[in-house]
């Protein structure tokens, strides 16, 4: 497994260059602590703690995985060591309110952080993780006194969460729910049920697990209408804060999966457990989605710590092996053969790995803000301010989760192809990260789920492609500003046609779904990807256009590192974003060709 | 895992009705047994043995893997037994010669056996596959007393061979082999070094094992120019052709893999095992690659295995899980939802499978006459026949194994996210295929060296674009038939246009690379994919032509089928080629946009 080294001067590029945190943090009331000098500081903390304490044991965790005997989930040697380090350091609670123990920073450190901390070990971030989904919806959702019972102990990490949607015969369509709770006729119901696929349902790291619970009240209408939500602790919670009785959450197995296998996949059981609803009756699905948007650019971030962690590999691996001559000639005459680096074909795989990366990061911490907004209007109980800028985030959301797990798949794999067969054996880990990302494109909402609530929900019903326009004006002001200038120019007219055609695509499938439905299914993929394309093509020229200006100015240390921006995005323009031409083609093509094969003629003969 | 099925009702339209197998095979001297009721039978009775014996051992034999235990390794539950039968079925020899006791068809069975038996169980077909190479070796280079001794067994099946290449430092770049043969003095060399990777380099399966290995011998020239070709029996060959003394062939290890776990990878030591040269000294790798386009078609069959298996379990999957409505209203209002394959997204994965699977199939059949011929002219000595046919096999070689794997392994890939969640663990197998199915990218010549080969060598040095030439040639004659078709029209103007831009495309290339060398490794991968796309694109309209002819004369009991080939080909042509467009703008940008950055530049910071 490709050591992990945190990268802090892109990071640190992003938010001091690029997007001005600064100034953001200033201007947002739980910003004020979060001075440069803090945020650096809370950086270089966590990029220690994910080198030093993560990284290490990502492959010996997945070697080992989980073991599961008797109900007890065992994580991996060192993982218990790991958690432990976490809490103490405060990180599970870095973004969450001080008056439950957190650190009370923004939103986006918190992203920040999942970052560093997945890159290092994703399976390792899915038990923080989880929590903090728990979390989110306890805060936003629960009673006061619910709040003051969990919020301490899940803050602080002593305890930890997850969320339990899927059951056997149903993951996307929540609708087909059947786990019952029943009114207990004392504020408390008693749920009955079983959950699969639930991470970080049972584990030795936590003194108790949290569980946040989709279920159905008695008489509760079918489908998505008649589901509410439950907090349900596997321990009661005791009077002093202390761990009760157990309460009839059994873990009766954990999956075999492909990767992340230090994450532990529960089957849990819900055997007549003490349950308390949060949120009101009936409208759990609601409840459970309003941190979706966050959730989601949780699980995009995935995209992008694979991306980062392969491209480390697979970058030492190219400067170490030596393999054949270039083909241009031979670059280092003395050696038996060149390095891997030399040849064009492996920096391609290379630099698409770092486009990915760098390119993805710009566009999380573009949105990064947007988050944090949102959830100050959480935090100040101004439902207009949430409402506002969860809607921002939401045209954002579905591109970043879709497209970003996407692109990480294929960076890890990329990975795996530098290696040759190296990267086919498990010793150098590279066919982990391949496999880790794997599942980056199916939770928390399929790639295909993700397209069809960008056209369907987001672009077409909920603004009729202003969505589209709003972002595409940026891009063309952009694109503006930038076309005086040499240096940016051949990137400005790309930007500004791409921009054009983006509008003009969202505007044809709009006429054509108006005569024939299914083109919104038909053309969402497509849609989702050329959107995605285009959008790091924005975030690219930025980055390119930052860099071309502190270059100007002369006299930075960092000359290397603004050229290598300026290259890079250079590639991403030249060898990635032409594939938005075969997606724009494809999405407008009428629904018939994929629909008009009757299912009988899907068979094997 | 999915229970395989052979698609022989697909298999006999490109026989029958696509490629005229009848009347190739009356026309070539091998072929006379191969008549149609013969062929027919085999295939009958290979889809059984594969349907019935191996696929229900594919997921067992991964879960199990390969033991390694003091130098011996133990194959999975199930394997054995499954060998033997192999064997007792006369498997082995089908496309070999009966005086070595083999059936003596025709090379292109062989290659139609190989896509069965790999759908169904791939990790198995390493065996006998690797055996093949070395009996193919041995066939063509040996001498008479040396393919007297080792064509029975291996062509029975009874002992198993080896392609031993690849060591610790070189995988690609052979000519960094140090493994070091010396002359006995009687007719004999000793033989020592390690070889890494070796497929099927141990195994409780046969009798004995039969290596063929690279080594250098005393003086030989460095590099390429100093490397000759050995065979190195595990167990020295008693005179009655039984197996004698053990030949110091050391199984020091085997490796830990992302899939393929039941085929054993091994490191053999050579510890002075005794060894013959084949072929002229210092001549081992030309002789080594003289049946590589044979051995890479070989591989490119394995991209379509995993896109058909894939494909057959998702679309059972499809059909039998319901999630949420269709876009354009309820198909099966009875139901609490619709069945996954009414949603155009899903179809469109379930399409591209298909696609693949079938488009692929296709390209192996167009080429496995040449390979007939090609081998047919190693029978019968002669030369120029084989070279002419090797020439011809040479420029599709790259292209089908280049591109067929990498679209294989997109294609289970797509099977996993049919599957949501549930593909991503083991018990479907889904999960199993996208990891075999990595491999292939890889191994037998990575895609970046296929690439390479096609436009470097087989393209600008060897044919200066007559290759492509060649090949648009034919598709341009199919366009101008089939334009005044209505049902073909667009079809055809579609693949014009292409075929002219593919040759317009290798002469910029070429000029290009003129003033800049590097441009050949730089737009190479985006040739190769091109290239891809537009000679499936070929081959999807020319089964779409058949079909719509037979439709057209009505009356045919495969009416559904037919439809089904046109309505995959439409897909075809509106989804997946149009991805070219993105390959066709960036393979002619200019060589720096790779190149550019310097190698100081890529660091993590």
């Amino acid at each position: 497994m490709p050591a992990y080294k945190a990268p802090l001067r892109d990071m640190r590029f992003l938010l001091n260059e690029v997007f001005d945190y600064p100034a953001h943090y200033a201007s947002i009331p739980n910003g004020k602590d979060a001075d440069p000098e803090t945020v650096s500081a809370i950086l270089d903390e966590c990029a220690k703690y994910c080198e030093e304490v993560l990284s290490p044991i990502n492959l010996s965790g997945d070697v080992e995985g989980c073991k599961f005997e008797n109900g007890k989930v065992t994580t991996p040697a060192g993982f218990k060591d790991a958690y432990d380090q976490f809490v103490a350091g405060g990180w599970q609670g870095l973004s969450h309110p001080t008056e439950y123990g957190g650190q009370g920073m923004p939103m986006s450190m918190g992203l920040f952080k999942t970052e560093m901390v997945g890159t290092a070990n994703w399976s390792f971030a899915m038990y923080p993780g989880l929590s903090l989904g728990a979390m989110n919806t306890i805060m936003q959702h629960a009673s006061e006194a619910l709040k003051n019972t969990y919020m301490p102990p899940l803050t602080e990490g002593r305890w930890s969460g997850t969320m339990c949607l899927t059951e056997p015969h149903c993951g996307t369509d929540l609708g087909q729910v059947k786990t019952k709770a029943e009114d207990n006729g004392d504020g408390t119901y008693s749920v009955t049920g079983t959950k699969i696929f639930i991470s970080a349902g049972e584990h030795d790291l936590a003194e108790n697990i949290v569980h946040i619970v989709l279920a159905r009240l008695p008489g509760a209408p079918a489908g998505t209408r008649g589901i509410s939500l439950f907090i349900i602790p596997k321990h009661l919670p005791a009077a002093d804060g202390s761990v009760g009785p157990f309460n009839n959450v059994v873990c009766s197995s954990i999956e075999h999966k492909m990767g992340i296998k230090a994450s532990a996949t529960c089957v849990i059981n819900f055997e007549g457990a003490k349950a308390w609803l949060i949120a009101e009756p009936n409208k759990g699905l609601e409840a459970m989605f309003t941190f979706m948007n966050t959730a989601r650019i949780g699980t995009a971030i995935q995209g992008i710590c694979h991306a980062e962690l392969s491209y480390q590999g697979a970058l030492r691996y190219a400067k170490d092996r030596r393999s054949m001559r270039a083909v241009s000639g031979k670059k280092e005459p003395d050696k038996v053969a060149d390095a891997l680096i030399h040849h064009a074909d492996v920096r391609r795989m290379l630099l698409t790995q770092r486009a990915i990366a760098e390119g993805g990061r710009a566009m999380i911490y573009h949105c990064a803000q947007f988050a944090d907004h949102m959830v100050n209007g959480i935090l100040e109980n101004d439902p207009a301010k949430y409402k506002k800028w969860d809607d921002k985030l939401g045209f954002y959301t579905p591109i970043l989760k879709g497209f970003l797990t996407e692109l990480g798949l294929e960076a890890a794999n990329q990975g795996v192809q530098v290696f040759g067969g190296h990267g086919y054996i498990k010793e150098h880990g590279m066919e982990q990260i391949a496999r880790d990302a794997r599942i980056a494109t199916i939770y928390e909402g399929t790639t295909g789920i993700q397209a069809l609530d960008l056209l369907g929900r987001k672009v077409l019903i909920m603004t009729r492609g202003g969505a589209v326009r709003e972002f595409t004006t940026l891009v063309g002001k952009f694109a503006v500003d930038n076309m005086r200038n040499p240096k940016m120019r051949s990137f400005a007219t790309t930007l500004a046609k791409y921009a054009a055609e983006w509008n003009l695509l969202t505007m044809r499938i709009m006429l054509m779904a108006r005569k024939d439905r299914d083109v919104v299914s038909a053309a969402c993929n497509h849609f989702l990807m050329y959107s995605g394309y285009v959008m790091m093509a924005y975030f690219w020229a930025l980055q390119a256009s930052v860099a071309s200006e502190k270059l100007a100015k002369g006299g930075s240390e960092s000359e290397e590192f603004y050229k290598a921006k300026i290259a890079t995005a250079r590639f991403y323009f030249d060898h990635l974003l032409p594939r938005a031409k075969g997606h724009a083609t494809s999405m407008v093509k009428p629904s018939k060709s994929i629909m008009k094969m009757p299912i009988e003629s899907f068979v094997f003969e």
